[in-house]
């Protein structure tokens, strides 16, 4: 199994903080030692960086911890590999093009009934469940919305309805984002927070860091950090609720169901 | 415009000698200073660095300088805008999937009477003309082939049509790979070494940086680099001729003309 962060927020954020806490679980804290990724949205644009290392030795996890970029959108990943070997192909988050916009996937979970055989557009490249669920997800959004991207309302029912159907086969938690709308999906385990104003200190569980974001903000930001576990010990942190599918806008949860 | 970097080897092999050389003309021995990238396949897994600051001042090129990644095709590029704004989403290259492999394109040149909309499965997310021909080239071969890959003899044709047709819309020297395939399209000015036994040493015309290969490689070594001018000034390079289109396999140009 692995585990999942993501973030979403009204203004571009670096997410070093997060992302300190959260990587030494892949290898120091936790085992989460088979590969890791991140995706950062910054406009249309979108760049990830992958690496089948473990995120507390990779170079480039390094360079992510040490380098703030600012985004409004980012999934991040570390792996524990159940399907698919340990190799750059099998490493989340992935990511393909619909409508003319990047979609960004990473999963946390177990299909294990899952055999789907893409013979459209959308084809795995690697040999992880995860990555044949997203082909999946996005072939079934292209056909049944082939001229372009529809409204949230028009995209959510479909949505929900893979993820229902997935969450049959096993685990499925997933964080979805194409820079514009962000989707986290809770099968089993995802929590989330939202910080704004009046902003406090926060102290990591992995690492003995403090931030204090009264320093680091302005009143009106606001910032939603969604994992698969609290990543601080003095904040609280809100369970999202089995099979429920939240959408993520300008760092405050939606709801459609 | 902008400038090409590429290798193709018959063992993984890393590009920090020449990607040194290259990444210096982003901003400091040239003037393309508008953004640029790297991909790197391995294996099937494939990952791409882009920034859409300078080369010589980024702190991502700066890993990937210090930092060797083996790989037997690489495409890099750096940017000096004509179409689109400096931004993420207009770096190259560019990615993605066709036949369950990623496919990675860059462009050199400027296509002034291209005004291609895709309605197809690949669609622009930035607004490059390099983007839209990159859709172009994968929309016409998925609709060929439909069902899978086919063997190079088959993709060759239609690739060459394309890249005789667009050569006819402005310059479009291109570099093309799959991780499997390598392609090297000449519209006006692109040049290759093959580096084998016996090796020797090379030194950059950028900066003042020798590289004795005898040190660093057996005898069973290959590795083809393809640039848009020479790197070093102590070996031959030989020039590609206008509307020739290469493909190198394990270090070596073949020819299908």
């Amino acid at each position: 199994m692995c585990q999942l962060l993501g973030m979403n927020c009204n203004v571009p954020t670096d997410i070093c903080f997060s992302f300190e806490g959260f990587s030494v679980r892949g290898g120091k804290t936790d085992d989460h030692r088979d590969g890791w990724g991140i995706a950062f949205f910054e406009g249309r644009g979108c760049r990830i960086f992958i690496d089948e290392k473990p995120s507390v030795t990779s170079p480039i996890a390094e360079l992510v911890r040490r380098y703030p970029i600012h985004s409004t959108h980012v999934i991040a990943h570390i792996r524990k590999a159940t399907q698919g070997k340990i190799a750059l192909e099998n490493c989340h988050p992935f990511r393909r093009e619909l409508w003319g916009r990047y979609w960004v996937f990473a999963h946390n979970g177990d299909l294990q009934d899952f055999d789907y055989q893409s013979t459209g557009v959308y084809r795995p490249v690697g040999k992880t469940d995860s990555e044949r669920a997203f082909c999946l997800i996005l072939e079934t959004l292209q056909q049944k919305f082939p001229d372009g991207k529809p409204p949230l309302d028009q995209i959510y029912p479909v949505l929900k309805e893979i993820a229902d159907t997935l969450s049959s086969k096993g685990i499925f938690n997933f964080l979805l984002s194409d820079g514009e709308n962000f989707f986290a999906h809770c099968s089993t385990k995802l929590c989330y927070i939202v910080r704004q104003a009046p902003f406090a200190a926060a102290h990591l569980i992995d690492q003995d860091l403090t931030v204090d974001f009264r320093e680091l903000t302005t009143p009106s930001d606001r910032v939603a950090v969604i994992a698969t576990t609290p990543l601080t010990d003095n904040e609280v942190w809100t369970p999202i609720q089995p099979s429920e599918l939240l959408v993520f806008q300008d760092g405050l949860p939606l709801k459609f169901d």
